[in-house]
Formats: C-alpha cells, structure tokens, sequence
C-alpha cells in the first residue's frame, strides 16, 4: 500500500476528481467483482426500451459499498491499524470484510434494532460491534467514543472522497462492458441516497462518456437530493419515509458538489413503483434485489418516455434483504 | 429443418444416444441461452466444497424446459403445422415458446387449477390453452380430443429422445465451461422428476467426461426415481408429496433406460433440506430460483460427506415462481 500513498492519497476533506476513479479502479482489480450487465428480452419488449442491469447485488458482501469501503484502505494515515464506522446498512458489512482482507482491526457501531441479518454479517467478517441506541447522535457519539479508546481511523459512509471514488468504479465498467457489446449507452441511473454512488458515476460518466445522461433515483418519501439538485441547495433536514431502506440517508455535502457538476437530473419515483419495480425484477429477472435497487427501473416505469426506445443502464444496487422482508413484500405489504 | 430431418431425425420411440445430445447442442445454438455457471465464496467456505451453479432460471422461458422443446422441433413428422401437449408447469410454457419462434401453432392442455402466472406465460407466446379437470386422465383424453380434431403432434414433457438429448445440453455446456476454468468438476448433481434432465446429463457426461459422477437428487416425498435406480424396476406408481412442484413426476420409461446406464446414484432429500437449501440459494447467490431447483443443493447439506473437498455442479433448473409462493417459502410455510 506504501506505494500508492507517496503520489495519490486523497484526504478525507478532498473533494474527488475522475483521476481518483480511474486509479480506484487500477486498485480494485481483483479484490471487487467485475459483476455481470444482464437484459431480459421481455422486460425490454414489455417497457419499449433497451434496459441493462448493472448486477452489483452480486458484488462482494452483496452491495456496491465494497468498491468504496474497499478503496478507502488504500487511502488511509500511515500507521493506521483499526478502522471505525457506524453503520446499519451495507457499509458496515462492506467495511468489515475490507478491513479483513488487509488485516486492519475494524468497530462497527451498530443501532441496537438493525437487523440480525446485518449484525451477523459483520460479526462473519471478523469485525468488533459495538452496539448503541438508535438514534444519529448516539450512533455519532458512540463511535466518538470508539476513535478516542483506540485510535481507530473513520471511514465515513458516503461523504468522503476515496468513497465516491470507489463507487465511481461502477460507472467505469459498465462504460466498458457496453462498448465490448458494441454500444454507448443512452443513459445511466444510479439510485441516490447519501449520494456516494451517484456522485462516482457522475465523476466516470462525464470523463469517459460525456453523451451519456446521469440520472438519479430518488424515492419520493426520500426526496432531499432532488430538492437539493432542483434547488441549488443542499437540503440538510428531512423525515424518511421509504421501503428503500439503503436510501434513507440525507445526501452529503461533497457529493452534492460532485452531483450538481456532472450528474443531468435526479428524478423521484412512487413508493407503488418501486415494489411493482421489485416485482419486475424478481419476476423477469430472477434476481433478489433489495428495495433500494429497485428505484432505477421505477424511474422507467414513473418516466417513461425518457426511457422510450433508448439504451439505459440501470445499477441494481444491493441485495441484502432478510427473509421476513422478502416475505412482507412478495406478500404485498 | 428439412436438411436434418433425412440424416438424423429421432422418432419419439428411440432411446436417445450421446450423439444426438451433441447435435441438440449444435443447433441449440443461438437459439437458447448459454447460462452462466457462479459460485459463492461465502457458501463453499459453510460448506467446504466448491460448488458451482449451473443458472438454468436464467434459460429462455425461465427454466431448462426450454432445451428440449426447442430440439423436439427439430425432429417432427414432415408437414407438421401443430404441436400439443398437456402441462401444468414450465413444459408447456417452453413448448410455447419453441413454437411461436419457428411459425408453428401449439396448444397446451391446461388442467383448471394451473397457477395464472403459468397460464399467463403460455398464451403469451401465443399457445391456445385449452382447460380440463385436473387429473391426469382429463388430461390425457383432452390432449387426445385436441390431436384428434387438429392433427397436432404431441410433444411429451420428458419420455421422449428429443426432449432427453435437448436437456442433455446443459451438461455439455457444463463441461466445456469448467474446463474453461481450468478443472474438471468431480460431481455433476441435477433433480430428478420424470428423468429428462437425468437421462440427459448422464448421457452427455458418460461420453465427454466418464470420470465425472452423475448424481441425481430428488425429493423423499417423489422418491420413485430413487426406488427405481436402487430396485432395478422402474417404479409407477407413487403419490408424490414435496414442496417441489417441479419433481411431483414420475419417471420415464426411456428415462428408466438410459439413467440406469449412465447416472451414479441417485439420492433422496428431506423437505425440511429442500427449503433450508432455498434460502441458502436466495440469500448467498440472490437467485430467486424454485424449490425443485434447490434439490441438488439440498442432497450437498443431506450427503455431506460425499461432497466435503471435491468440486461439484449443481443444476439450478428454474425460477418460475409466483409471488404468492415467494411469501409463503419465505415466511416459513
């Protein structure tokens, strides 16, 4: 890792350029899945547009978030032995199983209700949790507590350079893939949440494809990113209400900086389109997607004739649901 | 069509030879998909093999059915403008299908309780479906009537040479692509129902890779292919009883024949494996696929000693699935 950090460390206070994609992705290599671009014929003929899926629930730990977690390690203060995050989602997992892979101690704190299926997650990559009460100052000063008592380096969620960069990787493949298939594509949707994957593709896109629309997708119950983008200013205060729990979370000041340079449009979609999205996806594709992943293809459906007779690119962000959820939602709930 | 139909046109009476499995696959080509074979790290490390997955719910029609319809079309009487059959499940959809793509009229007899969303699949590839009670006798005389009125040639889900040697093609493709990862698996494990797939792969890997052991996996609640191996004679008469819908068959005569001289073993699975094995496959690889496809991974939890170090490839066979089944699975019922 020394190597790297001498030319090209990024500081957590940097803000991002396509430069760090490009290296992100030379640094990736081998430790991230190139993951699969699938189509369904029958979707498409069903939609009357040419849609590919970009599988990153099929990426290490299930979720994109390994790419940024995973890059952030080749950017950290010399001497750093234990990483910190807190996390009731992917990232914590994504963080764990990094951290592992180069031998770094790692502490999640985690909310006391975050689901089983994500505390053992992180526990299986080896990871130390340390549980507080569900609530974002508890979270935030319980893992204060954690830095003062041993150290440990923070690696934030999405409001981070060497994050947005990781993520960013995605686009660069995908760029890539279409063109082995013989096309540029038309456009490329990313869902938004904290803005992390969004701003990334925004960042590879307008470098390497600048035809290519960037579209975010943003739950309506949700929709802070898109009010920041339409207004020019970063909402900073609102009350999730989403099934797409990865998408919960309030858009971050340097991805909002990114965003507003290279990203076309961040559209909204109904809660009703993204589990009849979710049940496309299950149905047509057979893959089990999480909620979050399936606000791109509600954008289709809510926005269709943006979408009619072009060639999209859809990231299926995640895929990391637990039983019950599935059950509740292929029950209708 | 009519340039294979002088040299190597099988009659429905034949017992099918490797060589009419490595012609299926020659012209299969382009015409169905070559699916792709994945693993999970994260499940081989649980279950200390290395199991790989074959990703036939990804096949045209969502299920392996689609190989053998389409090679059946490739052997029928001259001047056939009709083919029928009688389905509840994934044949009568993949007959469909093959039908419509080369010009010809097919109907599928449909007993009244089949699922809408199987109903659904074959009228819209254009099928007529016509109703009966739903018993395998009104399914036979109404399959009957049809042939009778129409002139259509029937096309059997799995006793029958062209179906065999279609579903063969899995296994050669199999092979070709871990031979492409540089190994030759140890064990290749496909479910068994009425034998199509089984009688299939063991032909094709009997010939391209003897050393390779065929193992056939099915429910203990459908075991009549199981008592069939273990007794040598066929058993028919059984009252199936398996969450496994796909597998609630009974074995073929010619399926008999040809399993016995080229399949390994054939093993049973308990229910509680079978849904045990479900979640695994939906939860490590995000892959919605149907109970009957979780048999083979199923016999790796049940027989696990038979599995511990080697290198196995496990047939998913499909995902069609309703909603309504999705919750039901998933909420443990």
């Amino acid at each position: 890792m020394s190597e790297f950090l001498s030319d090209s460390a990024l500081s957590p206070l940097d803000l991002p350029v396509a430069a760090d994609v490009f290296t992100a992705a030379e640094r990736l290599t081998g430790i991230v899945h190139r993951t699969p671009l699938i189509h369904s014929s029958a979707l498409n003929a069903q939609l009357g547009a040419e849609i590919y899926f970009k599988c990153e629930h099929l990426q290490k730990v299930g979720a994109f978030k390994a790419r940024g977690a995973a890059n952030a390690l080749f950017h950290l203060p010399p001497g750093t032995t234990r990483v910190a995050t807190h996390s009731s989602g992917n990232h914590g997992a994504a963080l764990a199983w990094a951290a592992a892979l180069r031998g770094l101690r790692c502490t999640v704190v985690m909310p006391e209700n975050a689901p089983d299926a994500k505390k053992a997650a992180v526990a299986g990559y080896g990871a130390d949790i340390v549980p507080c009460a569900p609530t974002l100052a508890a979270r935030e000063s319980t893992l204060a507590d954690v830095v003062e008592k041993t150290g440990a380096h923070i690696v934030p969620p999405f409001d981070d350079p060497r994050i947005i960069a990781g993520q960013g990787t995605v686009a660069q493949e995908v760029i890539g893939q279409c063109r082995a298939l013989g096309f540029t594509p038309d456009l490329l949707v990313a869902p938004v949440g904290g803005g992390g994957l969004l701003a990334g593709v925004g960042l590879a896109v307008s470098a390497l494809a600048p035809q290519v629309k960037v579209l975010g997708a943003e739950p309506e119950g949700a929709d802070d990113a898109h009010r920041s983008f339409r207004g020019g200013k970063r909402v900073t205060e609102q009350t999730p209400d989403t099934i797409a729990d990865g998408l919960r979370t309030t858009l971050g000041e340097r991805n909002f900086a990114v965003i507003r340079e290279s990203v076309n449009d961040i559209v909204t979609v109904s809660e009703q389109n993204i589990v009849t999205a979710l049940s496309l996806l299950w149905g047509r594709t057979k893959q089990l997607v999480e909620p979050s992943a399936a606000t791109g293809l509600a954008a289709v459906l809510e926005h269709a004739a943006r979408f009619r007779g072009k060639r999209a690119v859809i990231v299926l962000t995640g895929g990391n649901m637990d039983l019950a959820a599935v059950a509740a939602i292929a029950a209708g709930n």
